[in-house]
This record gives C-alpha cells, structure tokens and sequence, in this order.
C-alpha cells in the first residue's frame, strides 16, 4: 500500500459571521437570506488581484474547517438531523462536522469585495459558518457543472416545513430598532429566519423553556408560543444615546 | 493578526481512474459520460458503515488534492481555458489547479459500492480527476442546497460547441473491441467523448500533428481530420488470443 504524508495546508482567510455561536446556525446554507458576515484575507492571499473577476459570479463555495469540531473529534456514524435525529448512517454519507479531516464545504452568496485599511474583505451573506471559521480555499460556483441536473439525493428531503411564526414584544422590537440604526445589519430578518426553522434540536421541542441565541454580539431570548416563537428580549443592546 | 497553525490533513483515498496524465482531462466533471474510476479508501476509513447510506444519492463531492500541481506552485493570476487562454484571473475567480493549498472540488456520479479483498472501493463515473489522486473527503451531493437557483456564473460559458465528428481507423476499431472484451470498459465511447471536447490546448489548435492520449493502460494515437478528429491507432493493446 501507498504510503501518504500529511498534507499542511493553510487559511487563506477567516470568517466573521453573525454566529459567534453554534446554536441557531442552519442546518443549510441558503435558507436565512439575513445572515451575513465577511471572509478576511490573510496574506500573503489578501492581493486584490487574487480575486480579482470574482464580482462575475453570483456564488461562491468556500472550503473551510469545521473549527469548532475538531477537539470534539469524528465517529464511523452520526445521526443527522434531516433523519430526526434518530436512524444513523456513516458519516461520509451526511455533512457532518464530526470527520475524518473536519472540512466543510459551503456556498455562499458574494454581495462584493472591499478593500479596507485593515485588508481585503469578500462580503457574504446567506452564510452558514461559525464566526471565526478557518477558510483553505475559494471558488467560484460555476452553475453549469455544480448545478447537476439530475441528481437526486437520497433521504435528505426538501424543506416541506412550514415555517413557524415568529412574534416579538414591544421590548425586543425597539432593540432591534436601536441596533439596526447603529450597526446597518437587519437584526430583526435575521432572527426571523433563523426561528422560522426552528433551531431546537429535536429532542428539545416538548420542553417549554426560554432560550438564548447569540447573533452577532448580542442575546436573543426567545421561547416556543403556541406553534410559533415570541422573542421576549434582546440582550447586550445599549439603550443609552 | 490571529496566527494559524498549518492543519494537517491525511488522504482518507485515491482515485484509480482512467486519466494517468493531465492531457485528455476534460475541463469540466460531467462532459464525458464514459470516464469511469474508483475511489479506494484507505485505513481507518475504509469500513462500510463509514459509508452507509450514502448509495443514496446519485451524486457525490469529491475534495482532492491536485497533486501534479503541488511541485508547480502557485501564481496570483491565472488564464483559464473558458477565456480562451488569453485573459487573466485571479487565482480564487479560477477552478485553476496552481491554486493556494492546492485543494480540488469535483462533483462525480456514484455507480455503485464495492467490497473486494483488497479494499472497499466507491465505484465512479463522470470523473475528471488524474490517477493516483489523494482524496482528503467525499460528502454526498444535496440537491437542495447544491443546486443553487438563480446563480450566475460570470464569465463562464455553458459550452455551446459543437461536439467534434470522431473517426476510427480499422485498425484502430478492431483494438478498442479486443480491449473492451478483455476488461468491459467501454474504451470506444470514452475516446469518441474525450476528443469531442476537443483537448488540445488553444494555442496548438493550428498545428497539424499527431498527438499521443493516454487512457488507462492505453496509448491513443489520433490527429485532427478536418473538422474531426481520426483514431488513427491504440498501442498497448496485445492482439494475440
């Protein structure tokens, strides 16, 4: 048998998100058109001409390490959540964290590339990854032959979900307000999004109980309200002028 | 600035394909419907529950490394075949192989699972990806979330070519029947598929030669006809009983 070396391989960049946390992330990219964050270029990779012909593509895929996982290490199996978190297959057969060499595969959607006194920054959104992800690599999503025609996949099914309702009190309106004013991010859409697909692990949806969601640098606290979600608070949001 | 350490990552398998060198390769996964290959995986990944229920899908992930490049490095800018080899990119706007990390991206068509006694091998079709190719991950392609609605791929054309018109010499006709009774790959088609693509390099497009193709074990012997293109023979194929 061959024998291989370890390959070293290097970030090109690091992700800034609005998910300094895992809880909330969805379980696919796509489906929280609010979330955004940056990929920051590391040198010797933070050349504008690197990138530049990029802004002609809609998406990109990055490529990147499933950071958070790795002291966590990977098993033969898993139980995805699309199965309900219940039947098991190997993990090369689902895309979770937990593997052998703990890399990520994601698309993204490029909303520009901008150029600051602190480096050289691609702006995403519809993003799926921890804040601080390690990214290796960046390509542009090609539709002609990453949109397979054709291809089906398995037991994984579409989104036939109903998206829950998501409610908020007058409180958690007004720092959404106060925020949004400040910062420019649309705090407000991207709770929404992310409680529409009910970001509690399966085992957890009898449980009548307040959570806390951390976005960006604030806390969501929300719970469950008949088949919907109310957002009683937003935490961390100065009140003050 | 964060400091990262280089991450190492190990080949969880190889690629035995029908590619055993670059020329020939088509530029995109999907064009040849006849490149067939295997993925064999290697310990600690080579035990069937790591990959149960990935039969599944239609569709898989492949990331590689693009080993024949890691000794050629990188460049910041690139000139990739779909601008005709005349305008430069940079580097993270390409799918180039000189790329940072060197790490490759291909969709390929699963075909089947096999255990024998030297292994566990996934069965492959559709492949673009040279022999002998470390695979660092497979993970199973996800319409839903892949097969991104609505993006466009800048510069990018889908390949409005003409498929080229492929000929074969008697002699050459009769050595593609001998092969595919001795092995069951379907040579023939894999040849016809691969020159329609036409793979000579833009700026030899003008040249009157004739060029050598290796596939699998094969030596093909072909030159431009024309339009078209004539199989003018095949070395290494024994033609006693």
């Amino acid at each position: 048998m061959i024998e291989f070396p370890a390959h070293p391989i290097t970030p090109i960049g690091i992700i800034h998100s609005c998910y300094p946390q895992k809880f909330g992330i969805p379980r696919q990219p796509g489906l929280v058109k609010s979330s955004t964050g940056r990929l920051a270029l590391l040198p010797p990779c933070d050349r504008e001409e690197m990138v530049r012909g990029l802004d002609a593509f809609s998406h990109l895929w990055i490529l990147f390490l499933f950071h958070g996982a790795v002291a966590e290490g990977w098993r033969p199996m898993v139980r995805p959540p699309w199965l309900g978190g219940q039947k098991r297959v190997g993990v090369f057969a689902s895309r979770s964290p937990h593997r052998p060499n703990f890399m990520g595969l994601s698309v993204v959607r490029l909303m520009g590339i901008r150029r600051e006194k602190k480096g050289l920054f691609l702006e995403l959104a519809e993003l799926d990854l921890l804040d601080q992800t390690p990214v290796f690599d960046i390509k542009p999503y090609v539709p002609y032959s990453d949109a397979v025609a054709g291809a089906h996949g398995g037991t994984i099914p579409p989104p036939g979900m109903v998206p829950r309702e998501v409610l908020f009190t007058d409180e958690a309106e007004e720092s959404c307000s106060i925020y949004e004013q400040r910062t420019g991010r649309q705090l407000r859409a991207l709770i929404t999004e992310t409680l529409e697909q009910d970001p509690r692990p399966a085992s957890q949806r009898r449980r009548a109980r307040e959570y806390g969601m951390a976005l960006w640098e604030v806390n969501v606290r929300w719970q469950a309200e008949g088949e919907g979600f109310l957002v009683v608070r937003i935490e961390g949001v100065e009140k003050g002028e």
